[in-house]
């Protein structure tokens, strides 16, 4: 019989074992040797699945955009609006050690993809993805009734947008200054200033689920 | 008689020649080698300044700063707070080729910081100088009378911060969804929600500097 091998898998723990190097080395750090090596791997082998740094890099950030998408899609939502952003918001951050690697992975692949012409049309990706999940945040906002006369979904959602990746960075770089607390501070204090305080009428509907995401 | 070469002039003339090359190549790129090249001196000349690539990094990032706070300092400010608020901001943000290159650099230099120990400390300068001036902003407005009740000097300028660095790494990274006009749009918008309309009142007092900036 033939060796059977699940090459999603493999892939899969290859992107991991990029991780691992990128967080202790950087990104410098993470060549398709130096990753092999990491994996346990021959180059040769490795190169069956990547043929170079960029197409293993480009890989493990679409890994942490799945990953991302796959928790956020696991939240039980509560039907406080509120509470719910914040849930959903905090998926995005850097809040405990498997979120700061998907934000190293994230920061060394935008700094990558700006000489790397190969990874542009991803970056963009990545981008829009993460804009079209707060934009649905902002669009909820303004149905459930925004504290601004002025709301406007494109640039609420637009500064939600770098709010998130702003902290990130700040989050990775000064982490004595910019903790989890102060990020969770930082994320309450914006969204306290876009919502109504709620009411009671609207704690008492029951199962209403006012954010429709 | 000695021959007089200004240390200085060739130290910023090295960080010049580096930004070039962090432009065109990325941080990757910028080796001692290829920056002593980019600059027509001789790596032993170039070593003479900078001793290792961290060195001529640090060196180019410090002179991002200064150049940013120059900008800032000779700035006359028109004393609407609401348009001054605005310039300063727009100072720290790519929205012309000059800011594109610092944009970069700093964006290379925040990557490179979380790998290399050497560059933490003037991460963490570089991240509280830019917090102090944000902090200055914050305070400013909560004086000159906030449109929110709890506003917070603190959380007020950790989010304007977070907001223009992720703006920047937008810019850099996605520049057709967040164009020059969209970053301005989107900081108009953050600054609208901050503060009250202006009165004519406001308006009629002569001189009159609030922002005591």
């Amino acid at each position: 019989m033939p060796k059977i091998v699940d090459h999603e898998a493999r892939r899969k723990e290859l992107a991991e074992a990029a991780w691992r190097v990128i967080r202790r080395e950087g990104l410098e750090g993470a060549s398709v040797r130096n990753v092999a090596k990491e994996a346990g791997m021959s180059l040769g082998s490795l190169r069956h699945y990547f043929a170079t740094q960029s197409e293993l890099l480009a890989f493990s950030m679409r890994m942490v955009g799945e990953r991302v998408k796959e928790r956020i899609k696991k939240l039980e939502m509560t039907g406080d609006i509120r509470a719910d952003f914040e849930r959903i918001i905090e998926e995005t951050l850097p809040l405990d050690d498997e979120r700061v690697s998907e934000s190293i992975v994230w920061l060394g692949f935008v700094g990558k993809a700006l000489v790397d012409e190969s990874l542009g049309e991803l970056a963009a990706e990545i981008h829009e993805a993460l804009y079209g999940l707060f934009r649905k945040l902002a669009d909820a906002l303004i149905r459930f009734g925004s504290c601004r006369p002025d709301a406007d979904a494109e640039l609420e959602a637009r500064r939600l947008h770098a709010l998130v990746d702003g902290l990130v960075v700040h989050a990775l770089t000064n982490p004595r200054s910019v903790d989890p607390d102060t990020i969770r501070r930082t994320i309450a204090y914006h969204l306290s200033g876009l919502m109504p305080e709620r009411s009671d009428a609207q704690d008492k509907r029951p199962g209403n689920d006012r954010s429709g995401i």
